[in-house]
Order: C-alpha cells, then sequence, then structure tokens
C-alpha cells in the first residue's frame, strides 16, 4: 500500500522509528488479514466445505489478529513496547498455525497464496520484534 | 496490495463478480483504513489535540467502517447484495464526514494525505455502488 | 452488560444523549455480535456445514457491523449523526438478513438463538434511529 | 451478558469446554472492549486531553486486543490451543498497561470504572489462561 510511507513520515513522532521498516510490516499485516477474510469465504464456497473447518477458523482467527496488530504497530504517537510485542507475538502465532494448515490444502490456489501470505506476516513479525529487542 | 487480485481470482465463485474492480475497492478500503488510523495517532501526537479531537473521532470511525466494509465486500461466495450496498454506502458517509474534516487541517501533511485517502475510498465506494445496481 | 450505563454516564458530554437508551442499544449490539460469532463457529461444527454456508457468512458480516456500529455509537463526543444514522442502517440491513437465514435453521438451537439476537438487534437499531431523527 | 451462556451449550462441540468460565471470560472481555471504547472517547473531550493521550493510544488499542482475544476465544469448533493462549496473554499485556494508566487519572470516574473493566478482563484471561494450561 504506497500511501503507508508517507503518511507515517507525516506523523509527528516519525523520528522515533524507521518507517520504512514500520510500512513493510503494515502492509505485510494487511496483506495477511485481506487474503485470509478471502481464503475463508472460498473455503466456504468449496464442495468439501467440511474438511476445511478448521482451516476456515484459523483464516478468521488470523485476519481478527492481524488487525489488532496492525493497530498497535501503527500507534506510534506513545508506543507500549510491551504491548505491542505481545501483539506481534500473538499475530505470529496465528499466522504460523494458519500457513500450516493452509499449506494442508495447497492444491487450491487460495490456501496456497493465503499460506504465502501468513508465511510473509510471520516473517515481517518476527523482523519486527527482533529490531524492538534490538532498541530496547 | 498486489495480492488481492490473484487471491480473489482462485475463489470457486470469482467469476461472478468483477475481481478487477473488487481489487481495486478493497485496496481503497485497506488505504483508507489504515491511513485513518495513522492520522487519529498522529493528531493524538499534536500540539493543538484538543482542536483535533473531532477529528480524531471521524478518524477512528472511519477506520472501523472501512473494515467492515472490507470483510462485507470480500465475502463473495453468498454475497447478499442489499448488505453489501448498506454497508458501502455507511463506509463512503464516513469517509466524506472524515475527509471534510481531515481537509480542514490540511496544513498538517497526515491530514492532507488522509483526506485523500478518505476521498479515494469515497470514490471507490461509489463506483461499487453504482456498478452493483446496474447489475441487479 | 452492567457498566455500560455507568461509564457513559461519566462522559463529559453525557447530557447530550439519553443514556439509558444508548446503554441499551449498545448491550444488543454486543449481544448481536457475540451470537453471531459463537453461531458461525457452531455452524462449522455442523454435519451438514455445507448447507450452512450462506448463514456462516452472514454471521460474520453481522458481528462485523455490529462492532462498527458500536463503535460509531459509543463515540458520542462529537458524534457526527449522519455518520452514525448510517452505520445503524447497515447494522439493521445484516441483522434482517442474519435473522432471516437463521430463522430457516431454528431447528438448531444456536441459529434460533441467534436470530433472537439479531433481532432484538434489528430493534435496538431501529429504536435507535427514531430517536435521533425526532431530535434533529 | 445473559445470551453468551445459552448458545455456547448450543454449540456442537459444547461439552469440550467449561462453558460457565468461557462466558465469564466472553463477557469480561466484552466489557472491557466496550469500556475502553468510552473511555477513549470521554477523554478526548475532556479539556486536558493533551495529558491523556497516552491513556486514549491505550485504551484503543485495548479494545481492540479484546475484539480478537473475544473472536478467537469464541471460535471453539477447533479450538488450537496455542493460538488462544496467545491472544489472551496479548489481552492480558494490554488491559494492565491500560488499567495503569487509568489509574493515574482516577480521578476521572471515565478512567476509574474503564480500570476496573481492565483489570476484570486481566484476571478474566489469567484464569482462563491457568484453566488452559491445566487441561493441556
Amino acid at each position: 500500500m504506497h500511501q503507508i510511507g508517507p503518511i507515517l513520515e507525516a506523523h509527528p513522532r516519525a523520528r522515533q522509528i524507521d518507517t520504512d521498516a514500520y510500512s513493510e510490516a503494515l502492509d505485510a499485516l494487511a496483506q495477511c488479514g485481506i487474503s485470509c477474510t478471502i481464503c475463508a469465504d472460498a473455503c466456504l464456497s468449496e464442495m468439501h466445505v467440511q474438511m476445511l473447518a478448521k482451516c476456515i477458523e484459523l483464516n478468521l482467527t488470523c485476519a481478527d489478529s492481524c488487525l489488532a496488530a496492525t493497530r498497535a504497530l501503527a500507534r506510534i504517537g506513545f508506543q507500549d513496547g510491551g504491548v505491542v510485542r505481545a501483539h506481534l507475538e500473538a499475530c505470529r502465532t496465528a499466522c504460523v498455525a494458519c500457513a500450516e494448515e493452509c499449506e494442508r490444502h495447497g492444491e487450491m490456489e487460495h490456501c496456497r497464496l493465503c499460506a504465502e501470505a501468513c508465511r510473509s506476516c510471520e516473517q515481517a513479525c518476527t523482523t519486527m520484534l527482533e529490531s524492538m529487542m534490538a532498541t530496547t
């Protein structure tokens, strides 16, 4: 999303963060959230939906988790490091579980793409967590 | 967000929608949601935050509205046209109100950029609503 | 939820609203949101989940709609009447669609209870919309 | 919320959980979410809002965190214990940070009540986490 960088740069406290790293992480979180929402819906339209119930549940929870992490991370003004880290960790946990489940159904293109989005988001959470450790 | 198109194409019911139009709309909704979240937070860090309370409230409500509209629109499997339209209309209303308020503070770059994102989202909602009217 | 009333009363602008009516509406919205979330999940665990895909989709969208309406309504400080009304209308539309679908599966207790929650929420939105018309 | 218990009981997999404990936890999460949303808005209407910017940010993040934890917990059908635990832990972290900040402004009734809701939610998360440890 091309607008995240510029608006982060315009935040009065932008200098306290690495805006490029934040932009990339927020983009990965948003991509994962929308991918999981669509994948859950696509699974619901499959003939063998009963085999996909767990996948749908993990998709839905991962989408909600991405939202909470996105918003916690985007609030850079008076950021509480512990709170942000806890949400990145929760999100990474959801992404890993969702990716593993989607990878089991990788013959369906929506699950294959959703797993990719979850793995990118997992990586973004890890990168962000590592950089937060380094600066604390 | 480059992944929305491909995953929509992979949905079992993709042929029922114009995936390009949906991708653009979902992208505009996501951009607006994150822009409003960041703008609310940026306003909270401004010295004259008291003058920006209404702007913050509209930012927050617009972000929540974008989320609800995003998810309603992304669920294409068994879509209820009336439900989707109502959420696009609510989102457009929130976008217009938020854009007007942000435009009053356009000297702040985050408000200027947020107003742009709201106007793009307003346009995306209008385009989607018109195309839904045409097909119903 | 017993705490909504007191915290609304403690809001600096509480005198601008009918806190009892707002408390009731917020309670109905919250009940509906959680009921829809649980009903979607319960449907996913049913043997004949394939028959329930539309119900699940409407449940999920109704839950997201309740959230957006809850938050728009709860922000009483600098409330934009048009924005709140649009979200109450969208929520009412989602509640009616979800109630009608759940009522088709009323032999399942979770759908029967969810339909009740949706009908209560529909009524709460209507009451709130009527009172907002009266005061505008 | 009096409807959570009955609808949980009606879930096909209700026997796998302690529905009373889940109902109490979901109620505490919902109360905290709405309390934080209202407290953020009340803070925005205070004269000295500039002193409350951190409180508002924590309120908003805690509300989003409660939502993600509510939904993760409410999806009992194919629940992934690790995912639920991570979200309860993130929510507890947000509740503690938000309660501590609100307690600093306990002379404002909305912050005092919000801190109470956060502490109740913190306790609910802890209780649920302990019972999940015991059964795993």
